[in-house]
């Protein structure tokens, strides 16, 4: 029990804690429920939020409190509860020092009235509108880049690290760049074999009020308790956790396809599995927390792709959706139905794109944000850099902005730095369900069954319950006994596209 | 423009308020959104809100801007813009410094809770689950009123000073105490006249959706604006304000009766118009938030009952009702309709009770409040006390304490001193709507076009505008020119009993 340890320290953190989360509160609101009248305020909330959670973290009582857990922990293990709690601690309240509250609270205001101007920008597909904002909330994650910056690294590493901890341009460009040349050419090989799924099947007129009811069933059949989480429709997708015992998710439905809301729901069920798999009784500290963003996309992804899009899975829920929607799906058989939702396809959008092409997708933001971070690329230049970059990778060009450079919620949010972790994401997903297989045995006759609890208790075991206690590249070393690589991911793709491409 | 004059205190009071209505997210998520799981953590969440708004205005340096503020001030007209702001943020200042910290803190916490209690005490039609809960929020209004009691007066007064701005349990008793009398001879002359309407009418098949969007209809013809509020369903309808520009109203639907969400929605509507009326160059100050509770109340009122319920509103409405609800109101006529909206008749819940008889439960309440506040009822004997005193008023018996002592939300929030700002309220909207007609004329004949804006627009210029720039009685005296009486009221029912029950 944390609280037994340094009780002072983790008041503290769970009040900080507990204003973040406040936060949260106000975003998931913004997203979902909020009338367009309330964005003035709601960004002024915000700001007022992350300003006095920022004064609370850098309180230098915290930081007196701090030291003295220090002190007391010297002698403990790395790995245990109060190292583990004053190391992140530590982590949180160093980085907060180096940033000023006023920056603190502008980037708040800013990145809620950016978002705004982007959700017009997107629905006018034109860029010109957004530019603006894009360059003001650049310049403010330049401006907090060059307050955490370690010398002689690059800025981009000081973005990165807030959401994969200890990682670095360098290392994700070895993790990532390892994917570009094999994935290139396995997309190509697939485009040449000839072969494609019916891919009209999932492209019907699915009645929205059934995909809900379905997108539920499965998210409660994975593990996703209700009672502590609610379904929900945003523009675009996500899990928040407002306070332990109420981590959300949201969808979008999409009535003539079924892809869109159905594999996002059992995406964003994966993340919040993840939330409600941690322990709440260290709530506010490190422990209480996901390790990074990194290891959060790799729960979302093996549930959305290693499980959802597998045979086995579909055994059991392919029956389901024929009851879900009479008649649609009469001309479809079950094999069919599973090689339409493993298509490997260049498209547009990188929330659409399919396993393979998806990681392309992030190679592109992870190459264009560092050329926005350096001051190499231009905000207003993005487009162009944008479909260049596309035609280059995916030999593909979107129709206008807003399938194009408009199309993720996450610069407005002032997340440089993020999209990297997607990618990490699916390295780590891909290892760790390997791993899963390896140690639990057949468990596709579990999900032929409808059965995930054993997946679900040995991510738990290996994964959720840690919290930060080992940074992501210790926790998957030790979950799966090897370092961190592609190699995983790639068996997975050069399987699934020899399964249904017979390349 | 308030920021012209003393900025400083503007800012400060802004601050307080913003904090303020980050509590009312968090107050509205919990009512129509959060899961169960969620409850723990939102007290927390709320506790800590209260506390930090309590600190920030109760900050001495706020004490100092506030009294440059009053300096600068005290040459002005008493109701100009800078002594009438100066002179809420002195009222707003002075009660909160009485207050500690501490206790703000815990009645934020141990009403969150309470709340929980409640609703599943009234699940269980359970007083003694909610007892226990019931002396926890009495004890620490009890603590609050004592602390903010003007010495010499009654505990009671000090809690509704909070709603109701300077009036008194004196001026409370004088006021609704004449209604006694004349309404018990009215209900009992109704009973009497063995007439009644087809009560069928209001009790059958009505689908929910059809009355969700039924309300909508209405709540936009009165002049709601969505894009600044929405509609929800909770188990307490309520209204509430989460800044400038979103002001949201809830329901509850009964699929067998119609009244419960029309009418419902029209009350709110009331209160979310006067909130949307509001000048928001103001907000923060005084000048920017409604007169009193009372005040408040009559514009729900208003809206609810001496506009909703009148034959030329339904001359409008009637056959839109028709169309949304096909066959259902086949048999009925408008007459009958608007006979059945206008019922008098005995009933145990208040928020389902008639224009008459609701003030008598108000006075049960005002009574029972006064002597729980003063330690002569103990919280264990509510339920019998209430059903004494009810069969007294109105000669009926709950069935159960769900329908009985435990029909209302307001103790568990610790809201002791508002029930009389209900009555208080209907003395005021028949008070204010008698001077509106005598001034705009035929409003009969605007309601029944659907045409809503002339009396709206006299509500906008003779209520919401002022914010708090005059007291409840002095508003009421400058809009209606006569001081606050039971007089229209009493015309207004009696005039009712006479068109519908001929007596």
């Amino acid at each position: 029990m944390t609280d037994v340890h340094a009780p002072k320290l983790v008041a503290a953190l769970r009040e900080v804690a507990t204003l973040t989360s406040i936060g949260y509160v106000l975003e998931w609101d913004e997203q979902t429920q909020m009338p367009p009248g309330g964005a003035d305020n709601r960004a002024q909330q915000k700001a007022l939020i992350a300003r006095l959670a920022h004064a609370r973290l850098t309180d230098p009582a915290l930081g007196d409190v701090l030291a003295a857990a220090e002190d007391e922990a010297a002698g403990d293990a790395p790995d245990s509860d109060r190292r583990a709690i004053a190391r992140q601690a530590r982590r949180a309240y160093d980085r907060a020092v180096k940033l000023p509250g006023s920056l603190v609270e502008e980037f708040a205001r800013t990145t809620a009235l950016a978002h705004h101007a982007w959700v017009e920008a997107r629905q006018h597909a034109d860029t010109s509108r957004f530019s603006p904002w894009l360059e003001k909330v650049l310049g403010l994650c330049q401006q907090k880049a060059a307050c955490l910056q370690v010398p002689g690294q690059p800025l981009y590493d000081a973005l990165v690290d807030e959401f994969e901890p200890g990682e670095t341009t360098a290392g994700l460009t070895e993790a990532l760049g390892s994917l570009r040349a094999p994935l290139s050419a396995l997309v190509q090989k697939v485009g040449d074999s000839g072969r494609a799924p019916r891919r009209d099947v999932l492209s019907r007129a699915f009645p929205v009020a059934a995909q809900e009811t379905f997108g539920r069933e499965a998210a409660r059949a994975l593990g996703y308790d209700f009672d502590r989480g609610r379904l929900d429709v945003s523009v675009h997708p996500f899990s928040i956790t407002l306070g332990p015992g109420d981590s959300r998710i949201t969808t979008r439905y999409h009535a003539e396809r079924f892809g869109d809301a159905f594999f996002g729901v059992l995406h964003e069920t994966g993340h919040a599995l993840y939330e409600q798999g941690l322990l709440p009784e260290y709530y506010g500290t490190g422990l209480g927390e996901a390790c990074s963003m990194g290891v959060h996309e790799s729960q979302s992804r093996l549930w959305e792709n290693l499980v959802g899009r597998s045979p086995a899975f579909w055994q059991h829920f392919f029956p389901r959706a024929r009851a879900h929607f009479p008649g649609v799906l009469d001309d479809v058989t079950e094999r069919e139905w599973v090689a339409a939702a493993n298509d490997i396809r260049p498209s547009p959008i990188r929330v659409e794109a399919d396993e393979a092409t998806y990681n392309l997708h992030i190679l592109l933001r992870f190459e264009l944000e560092q050329a926005l971070v350096s001051g190499a690329l231009k905000p207003a230049d993005v487009g162009e850099a944008w479909d260049a970059r596309l035609r280059d990778l995916l030999g593909i060009t979107p129709e206008n902005a807003a399938v194009g450079c408009l199309q993720d919620v996450h610069w407005a949010a002032g997340l440089f730095g993020y999209f990297p972790t997607y990618a990490l994401g699916n390295l780590i997903a891909s290892q760790l369900f390997e791993a899963a297989r390896a140690e639990l045995g057949d468990l596709d006759a579990d999900f032929a069954r409808g059965e995930f609890s054993r997946l679900r208790d040995w991510l738990r075991r290996n994964v959720h319950r840690h919290g930060q206690r080992y940074s992501a590249r210790e926790l998957v070393q030790r979950a799966t006994g090897a370092p961190l690589s592609a190699d995983a991911l790639l068996r997975h793709l050069h399987a699934k596209s020899a399964n249904y491409f017979g390349v």
